[in-house]
């Protein structure tokens, strides 16, 4: 087998230096199936990373629709064919009823690109506002939305940076309603700020469950107050659920926690469980209205393949119960790290909705300052020990854990012994 | 069978209107083999039009490729996999020895976004240039340097159009060397003008072969005058190879029948012969800087799957000869259409290069008037004797044919005889 030295140099010189890579001792993985990945070296790992292969690794019934179509058929849009119309009819019908139009591209940046559109012909208006802590993609305009990375160029003048609704480092020392009232008030000030540089409100975007900002526990009514102040001045609501869809939440979607339905719905990750197949759900007249502006053709996006793979991605998480799965075993994890806290003073904070888990880690519960050299040596022995997850938020200290939705019990207990393991030894 | 009716009317429905579809009587299309497409109601088409499939449609052996690896592993570029690695060295060693990195995304208009950004990293510019009758792609950056759409918002002030060099309607009437001066005197005063707004030039993008302007015959030096120009002002030359790539033109290249080497080139389209994946190919030092700047990862980008059929893309081309291919059928296809040429006096030119024609309508020869209506009675008419093909053009009267390369005699005997008697009932 081609030793893990010699890839990483072949990487080097054909892709070049700066290509992230996992883990001190990266993995030179071979196979996946289900919940596991195997390694050059027959080791195998528990995937408690990957939220892209929602389903499992190489679902079959994922695999056969993808083979199947691809043997007859895989064109552009500009031809009729049932497999798109079938699977937006399909999406479609696990939103609220006003979120009734679909358009399809192949990543979630070329989705959250699209929607900043729509938002911008809708609302007549140019500025956005986001978290200070997030990521939403790697185009140019979305790059402007992304505070971990500075974007080429520097921020735009349209730009507006809140601070994320933290629940463990609370604004101000807040709580309840208070702490939600004052989160929001980041946001009006942002209007405000924009206003006075004569910049009207185009939209706000922000992934329901806050995922890269370190997945806190909303305050509640912060999201349907920030939504109604977007909304009262002229801007629209983009949820990137990107990351929070298709079940993950042990819900559909990451924003039905909060009961409110965002203007536009932005796809990606999960939706075609590793083909590229991203999508912007909206209100019909928001994109029949943008389509008058501006035409709109991708030429990959919802060809006959992805949509075939996609459908089958929505009917393995129906027919195997995926959602249900995801809420139940995700209270199980999120009990079990729940007792690791009251074992283990380095976790300060334990998080958690449907199967996607944040666990922040802190050198002192008093101060909470954040642990972030031993979240990367957890993260690192994890590995070793056949697990794999990584870590994310604004301090770089939250272990971050999205499993495939089929993870099982026997999954999590052995996720639980391990990390209990590798925290007592840290 | 559903009627097509139903489907458009579905499509309305959950797509919305506005989402281009081709042809008056739109095509139904169940199935596509090799240079043949299939519709609903079995008839057959001879496919002229898609480059996408460019090793025909459902190769067996790209078919193969996707699925023996969609049912292996599908992860990201954040574990060491040989699919990059091989794949990317496969790719490079097709270009000159001074393009030797590569990044991997999923859609022409992703390369062309990140294209931009490493163009304006390494030149410290920011104003680019493109022709006035092109489309690069659908991001909101790459939206403003394609002058067939007005993008939302308008153009920025950091974007100059150029006359693209028409061999038909040549500017000023020069021809030779004259002519291509004055085309590259349009890029010197479009960096004069950039500079007067107090805006340095990062670099111009175009496609080598001028595929959406309409396929002209570049005037001879037209191409190392530009790039000499660009240059000079210190900026890059980004070959958007989205089209005119991986054998197209009867060379591997579209840039390589200039003689000169792009500093960036984009990959699209025909790459993964319908499964989305691109591709920004540049010099070393170029990526390299850019990494150090923007940490650029895309999910879906360079994914195992996808470089497994990235892989077998080539491989076909190399095994089945196609780029010699395209280049011979290309040759008696183009003689072809000069002797339709001289039956039909609507035809005021014929163009092309290797498999990509461009025949030029006219109402008149001597006032070269475009004769856009009939260009589109004819492509509706050819679609009704089962041959597919399009138009395009600054004056949408070109007849645009980009067959896949696996195009035989037999196909372009068809095409003739077909596009003959089309052509004498309009």
């Amino acid at each position: 087998m081609t030793s893990v030295q010699t890839l990483v140099e072949r990487r080097e010189r054909l892709l070049g230096p700066g290509n992230p890579l996992f883990y001190d001792d990266p993995v030179h993985l071979v196979r996946g199936e289900g919940v596991w990945l195997h390694d050059a070296d027959n080791n195998r790992f528990l995937d408690c990373y990957n939220n892209v292969p929602c389903v499992g690794h190489c679902h079959p019934r994922v695999v056969k629709a993808l083979c199947e179509q691809a043997s007859q058929l895989n064109t552009h849009t500009r031809y009729l064919h049932e497999n798109i119309l079938d699977y937006a009819e399909r999406l479609l019908a696990k939103f609220d009823a006003s979120l009734d139009r679909v358009a399809l591209a192949c990543t979630g940046s070329e989705a959250n690109d699209l929607a900043l559109r729509i938002a911008r012909v809708n609302s007549g208006g140019e500025g956005f506002i986001c978290t200070n802590a997030t990521y939403h993609g790697n185009t140019t305009a979305v790059a402007q939305l992304s505070s971990i990375f500075e974007p080429i160029g520097g921020y735009g003048e349209h730009i507006r940076m809140v601070r994320w609704p933290d629940s463990y480092r609370p604004i101000g020392g807040l709580a309840g309603d208070a702490l939600a009232d004052a989160y929001v008030d980041e946001i009006k000030a942002a209007i405000e700020s924009l206003e006075r540089s004569g910049l009207r409100l185009a939209g706000m975007i922000a992934c329901p469950i806050f995922a890269n900002e370190g997945l806190p526990d909303v305050p509640r009514g912060y999201m349907e107050k920030a939504i109604a102040c977007v909304r009262d001045a002229g801007g629209l609501f983009i949820a990137d659920e990107v990351q929070s869809g298709f079940g993950r939440t042990g819900q559909w979607w990451g924003h039905e926690q909060s009961g409110v339905v965002p203007d536009i719905v932005t796809l990606g990750k999960p939706m075609g469980a590793g083909h590229p197949i991203s999508g912007v759900v909206a209100r019909g007249a928001l994109l029949d209205n943008y389509r008058r502006h501006e035409m709109y053709f991708n030429t990959f996006g919802g060809n006959p393949v992805s949509c075939a793979v996609a459908l089958a991605v929505i009917d393995v998480i129906d027919d195997e119960d995926l959602v249900a799965n995801a809420a139940a075993i995700g209270r199980y994890v999120l009990d079990g790290f729940t007792e690791l806290q009251a074992k283990h003073e380095l976790i300060g904070d334990v998080r958690g909705r449907g199967l996607f888990f944040g666990i922040e880690l802190v050198n002192d519960r008093e101060t909470r300052e954040p642990a972030a050299e031993r979240a990367r040596t957890i993260v690192n022995a994890m590995r070793h020990k056949g697990v794999l997850m990584s870590k994310i938020g604004e301090h770089d200290n939250v272990l971050k854990l999205r499993p495939p939705l089929c993870f099982s019990r026997d999954n999590a207990d052995f996720l639980l012994a391990t990390l209990d393991e590798v925290l007592a030894a840290v």
